[in-house]
């Protein structure tokens, strides 16, 4: 067996499995900010006609994994696995997707990460002959994680400028060993857990910037790569306040960050919508990746693309006893081949 | 690349990776029961010194990690992979731990079924040439799992004869591409979820049985084997209501599981220690396997067993919606080569 292990935590996918079908679905704020047109479908009602916004979550994440099959022209029973999760607690919005599927199903917390551990994993095991395809999705309510992480919405509580806006927003990419697609994933960096004792709840970005430098850190180091060999580096959920920081972090390192970094937490959404910091949740770099940023690949003005989601690992309960947020963030490197 | 895939839903593992060390951890009410004699550490003090439960859960799996390590005679740095999850929101224990030990880290969540989960993912990604190596760990602690599942301890809330002890343990194993160990890991197969509508809390045996036994059909019959084809099949903890719900469950899909079939939660405590229907918990499959059960392989007497952890997918804010309880059961084969 070949050694695709490169440094110390990245990985080289040599049968560079394909991204053959993406589907992406997201609410009314996000409709409105300046991607609002990449999304496969957007909606005005938020509980999208459920008895509960966790309903209304699982639904968007169901009907994004059947959007992708359905480009794909295949059916559930066709999928070999599927990877996900969610930020509510059991990850039940993956869980019951996958009831729904049928699908086996590996079921993952990486918080906010969660897109590109399942798609890092998912190509992983279609690269070691485990499986032919594997349907990776994840999804994040506004409503669902503000009343679990932060307050009850009824409260009405004062968000500080830090805080960012919880996309409502779902995407699902799928994932072949069929080489006839042109957009790949050829390498892979697991994130290792870093905490720089941020305790504030409220600012995320501060929590997950040290992570994604240091993802982005041991991908370049192992992968003996330079900035400069990515069109676009993206990361997750950093928002405005995690993203400056994050370019302050990695010039410390050496690693000039230049017009070719973006943060999906940074596109979302524009100034005048009133989100403070910026976007975040699991569906904000899904929503991003699985329809306009695949689509810039597609269309030849992105040629390869680090794509980093970053998680807090953030507890409500830990907090509360004075825990500090440690964060994750992974990589994948997608080409067009 | 060769297809390891297996009928629908099994993969063979032809490099075999190998179970290279091991280490179990229980609280004081497991020490007492039958196999007290067979975890490497017991703890009278069930807050370990820590000023939380939450705290001590998170001290367990950090302890168990650091022994396997330490009797595998590896630093931390030398790991490739840390696969884990608990049953905390958010999976912190194994989030904190993964901080500790500055692994790169794969957040995984399958309730209880996390001990199966690990070991299949972590051997799938030795086996694709992923890593050399990879620390598979889950945890629970009774104290911490009641006040998030099901009522404050201080209560004194009184349980039903269905509800099920959860296990104040840990467990890791440490798995190798190193053939030159005994237990290897030969085949897996990874879960659907199930859910026959089950919304009692206080029962989950019955929530978690028709998993188990979908998974051992799909298994027996994607690999083309039969019950006598192992020396022991094993689930995690069903308990004693589920454990009964699976033999009946089986024999009606005409496979008679006899005495080679053990559950983990009926075989942790005995009838005189008041859990009712047994125990459960990650830690109860964790402990039980990372111990008691690798020694029946090495001692000879069992040379292949089927290890099927199995995990209520059981959310309060869902059974609150009125929601039923999704399970699934993952299943890995271990020999002794």
């Amino acid at each position: 067996m070949m050694d695709k292990k490169r440094g110390k935590q990245s990985y080289v996918l040599p049968d560079k499995p394909r991204v053959t079908a993406w589907a992406s679905m997201a609410g009314k704020k996000e409709a409105a900010g300046p991607l609002g047109a990449t999304f496969d479908e957007t909606f005005e009602d938020d509980t999208l006609g459920e008895k509960s916004w966790e309903r209304a979550e699982s639904k968007m994440l169901e009907h994004v994994v059947d959007m992708a099959l359905s480009k794909a022209k295949i059916f559930a029973d066709s999928v070999d696995l599927f990877l996900g999760g969610d930020l509510l607690n059991q990850i039940v919005s993956a869980g019951y997707t996958a009831r729904s599927l049928g699908i086996p199903f590996l079921g993952l917390y990486g918080a906010c990460s969660t897109m590109a551990e399942s798609i890092m994993l998912g190509s992983m095991l279609i690269d070691g002959g485990f499986a032919h395809n594997a349907v990776c999705a994840t999804c994040s309510h506004f409503s669902t994680a503000e009343r679990q992480y932060r307050f009850p919405l009824e409260l009405g509580s004062q968000r500080t400028p830090s805080a960012q806006w919880t996309v409502t927003g779902a995407g699902a990419t799928l994932l072949t060993k069929d080489t006839t697609h042109p957009i790949a994933v050829e390498a892979a960096t697991v994130g290792s857990v870093y905490d720089l004792k941020q305790t504030d709840a409220n600012n995320m970005g501060a929590a997950m910037a040290p992570a994604a430098m240091m993802t982005l850190k041991a991908h370049l180091s192992d992968m003996g790569r330079k900035v400069s060999d990515y069109d676009l580096i993206v990361t997750g959920d950093l928002g405005h306040v995690g993203y400056d920081l994050m370019k302050i972090l990695c010039e410390k390192e050496g690693i000039c960050l230049d017009k070719r970094y973006i943060d999906c937490g940074c596109e979302v959404f524009d100034e005048s919508q009133d989100v403070h910091a910026g976007g975040s949740g699991c569906g904000c770099s899904a929503c991003c990746l699985n329809g306009w940023l695949y689509g810039r690949m597609l269309s030849g003005e992105v040629k390869r693309m680090l794509f980093m989601a970053t998680g807090a690992l953030m507890s409500p309960t830990m907090s509360q006893q004075g825990e500090s947020i440690p964060s994750v963030a992974h990589a994948v490197s997608l080409e067009v081949v």
